[in-house]
């Protein structure tokens, strides 16, 4: 009964009979290989985006960093929600990669910016006055990290007012195959077709080892990108261990098929919580993450029979045995089981 | 015949088993988990340094760049040879960490410092003068970018030159376990016994996929180090894949025997050019890596053959069929065999 | 009439005058000059801390800056008010000093932070992991940019919430003086006796041509500041015009008279304010900064007859003469007179 | 008998006037007052040079490090001089500025690059390799550290190699004044007409308190520049203070007749010294700076009177009365006397 993180579970078989496979041999390093180069191509495609750069690293924060350091100055304002991975979980990184820029924040509920937040957040930046940091870029997150879920007409929407600003958009998407699987978008809609310039594309967290693409939309800064990502230490030299893994991620739709698992299980368990008393959502759910307050009772039983996710804020203490109603988040993933799903539900039903 | 680089081999298949196994059932991430615990002290355990912190990182790059900077201020001067890896080959990777420290170069012949050269480079920094950067430490390579080997008494004179300044010493050992084997040392005597205060412990090149270890014999800084870790996108979620490897590689010698195999052949391979005529070796060889000056002609039956090499300096081209000196490196890994030496030598004797 | 800013007053008699005499004869550069020493030495006393580190530098963004990188770590979470100069005018300084930090804003009516938000911001950083950056420094400004000034025992109280959890604390005295005057407060009662560790310690809003001290109560980073002066190319070599500035500054008490100037005019000019019907202040006035909302005709006809001052937000237009309130912010300087202030109000009261 | 350095000597009479008028009123802060419109339209006129953004900052360094990290990228090689200010005297101001770039040395005789080195040394960086560092800028110092001066067509020589590689061209100019009195070319021949896109234009050293000028004959980086100014805390608030500085240095030529002083006298000084046996000059002299070795009982002597100089290296012990020769370095500045002069030869003499 994992319900902590996506990131709790392991690989994909299918994946890592992939890395298995691709390890016969000499290949080339440093992404000169011949599957690196498959892979990269297979990206393009699969965004209807001939014109993309593609990338590979091994972890979301790295892909991020980078990704944003390459469209935001060290003097730019980056617009990201309060509640951002890149604000609240990546120590620092953004800052660190670009060389000090600053992360405004933008409220909203449920995750989510509104188009209006984000517009008055923009314009209070004192643009063309040398005492302020200048509009950098704007960043999305999606799945937003309050499990919500932007449709490609609302990320559409905030890189509308970021373009009205001339702001190039930056979306993390470590969970992106949860967002698009719940929303039933294309890749290309939920991206460069919404406006999208640059793409944190997960695999980590859908049943890869440790791979994200950065998808470059608009290829401008391409090198520039390419000499960060060495000197940030994150240019592989077997680099087809990266490789394969995004190419099996890809092969025959399984990266959609992960992610509806999780989705699905999700789905599962976010019904079975509803008929329940006493638990209620805190968060519309969109993917594969939903935040629930439970009583304390439920959450005692549910870790006594060995479940594990955590209590939010993270360290509050579980002990004692009320009804005082405690939020948890409880995340699901490519390998979790309907029986998973339905042991933890009786055991919260008491 | 690959003797490109030993980062062009794939992984050894005990290491491909243990991260398949590893994969199956969740795990805690970002390094909780219980493999990565059991791997941390097991380098303890091979190092005889039981105080020491261990951290895993992916690329030799993040290993040297983040090493140096937890130990090493922004203005300090890191004195590296003048070959060094972190000087020609990570794209300004420790100025990027460091947030602008300086490298001062150190030369010396074959690819290796002699203590009056570091002392002197040493000693020509202004220490205690604000206008000059600031004595900062030593980092030193084993192998050598220039194929050579330091012998542990090599390590602990340099060492002991840096001590006398007060100043930490990292070691690159991106191929460590070449280096032992090659001296016979153990790897408490080629580290802190010799004076190193930390070690980019190298698995990547020597039959991983992609893991090297940092290892801080002066584990003052480690919390530093995990918050540099992290900020700079080094910290996996999905940590046991970095650690599988780490611990298939340790187990039952497998590291040495890996080593030892890339540097027989290495030794096959100098032996048999040494016996050819218009062939010299530019350096001493010292465990996987050799550079050898050929005529033209060989390396154009080598090439024709099917061999896979680089010429000196990068990029010199081939074609052509007369009796011209040139210069090439070529790398043994754990994957080469004698078959493979035994071909490549044919070639060149023509 | 102008109102526009301390900045756009010249600098006092007194300190012209240091400087002229200050030029003759050859003197050692770079702070090693008898005057530097002395100006040092005069600080240590005025503050009643003779232990302190004193540095002057020519810039309150520097002084600033280079205070908090001397202090707060990369990965440090740097505690400020919303509208502190260090978030809003400096273009990001902090975080290009301290190579990244993050600034963590804390909300406050009339620029000041309370102690309960104050403390509930840093338990909010997540302290001890890894993911987030860590609790770094608290800095406060007095007067504050609202133009309210902290008592004593306000900074006391927020600097002991800062102390609560090891944190040092940085006070922004760019307006140092005008603090001193309005609350009659000892330069040592307003800082390290209530807590502060180091202080940006101005003198360029206050007559001086530019020139700041960091007077460092806690001198344990004194050396790092240095250095860190010197790359941020901030260490004059000529030095002595900076001290010569100060030590006129602050010889027969002139820093207190001229600051009492400006906090006097700024007493008359609220009182006349006040007295007029539609005119409001839109925060309490603490020293010599005042933000009044006034009907778009006043501003008119002050702006007719040669007043000059901000409407905020900066930019706001001013044409039109209706009855409109627009909100503008009123500064007085050392060099401000009763009948600019007096001239000014006629307008007003039309 | 002052030869310590130009940084020791005060600011000229004309200058500190200049000062002292420009104090008089109200004036807007931050370069917007009429003053510094008037310096820089100045600097573009002298120059010949109409489309050139130009800025003022207090110190060398400010204006060094601001200038290249304009022009030259965080990955990017700069490439200087051995002996280079930028390298040994900034405590690693520009890898700070830059976010981490690498100063690449050349060496050459008199603290000159030869052309063939310069380019031997930028093609040995290797472009379009990621793993390298990238071809950035050439930053050259005229007068150099050592003395000696670069004729036009010598700097223009230089440029034409960085050109060839499409690579920015800086001068540190801290002394340019007397690079221009010694070789008599115009301000325009001296930089832009020989390649240079950005000048640090020193007023400092040469009778100002403290101002430099960055002039950009490639304006493209100019706002960049600002904002960099700006965050490094370099923008003064107080800017007409700046501006009436360079503007008395630039009055009738002013600047011209105090670097002719200072060069006149450092001729008197090397005729002097020429005349004597025992004494010899360690470069060929340019203008206000040389280099000389003298009997360690000559500088006793000279000491003894009172004479103030340095040893080389800095440090060196003067005690004893021997014969040994010893290096020195003898700056004359605006403010050398003939009669300093020659007192000072009548101590060597003895």
């Amino acid at each position: 009964m994992e319900f902590g993180s996506d990131n709790n579970a392991g690989a994909a078989p299918a994946i890592l009979d992939a890395v298995v496979a691709c390890s016969a041999g000499p290949a080339l390093s440093y992404g000169d290989d011949p599957l690196t180069h498959r892979v990269r191509d297979r990206i393009r495609t699969l965004f209807d985006a001939p014109g993309a750069e593609v990338f590979l690293v091994a972890t979301g924060t790295a892909a991020n960093a980078l990704a944003i350091a390459s469209f935001c100055p060290p003097w730019g304002a980056i617009y990201a929600h309060e509640g951002a991975h890149v604000e609240q979980d990546e120590c620092g990184a953004p800052e660190f990669y670009t060389a000090g820029a600053k992360i405004r924040l933008v409220s909203g509920a449920d995750g989510k910016m509104t188009p209006e937040e984000l517009a008055a957040r923009i314009r209070a930046t004192g643009q063309g006055d040398v005492h302020s940091v200048q509009r950098g870029m704007l960043t999305l997150t999606n799945v937003t990290e309050a499990g919500s879920v932007y449709a490609p007409a609302e990320v559409a929407a905030l890189a509308k007012v970021a373009k009205g600003f001339d702001l190039p958009v930056h979306l993390d998407g470590s969970r992106f195959a949860n967002a698009l699987v719940a929303t039933g978008a294309t890749p290309a809609e939920m991206t460069w077709k919404a406006g999208v310039d640059v793409l944190s594309f997960g695999g980590t967290k859908n049943g890869c080892l440790g791979v994200e693409a950065v998808v470059m939309f608009d290829p401008a800064p391409a090198w520039e990108f390419e000499l960060r990502r060495k000197r940030g230490g994150h240019l592989f030299s077997k680099h087809r261990f990266l490789a394969a893994q995004m190419d099996a991620y890809l092969e025959g739709g399984l990266w959609l098929d992960l992610a509806r698992q999780a989705n699905d299980m999700a789905t599962r368990l976010e019904q079975g919580l509803r008929s329940l008393p006493d638990v209620a959502h805190a968060h519309p759910r969109g993917a594969n993450i939903q935040f629930v307050t439970m009583p304390r009772r439920a959450h005692a039983r549910a870790m006594a029979a060995g479940a594990h996710y955590y209590l939010m804020p993270h360290g509050t203490p579980i002990e004692g045995d009320g009804d005082e109603r405690l939020l948890c988040r409880l995340v699901t993933s490519w390998a979790t089981t309907a029986d998973e799903v339905d042991r933890f539900l009786a055991c919260v039903r008491g």
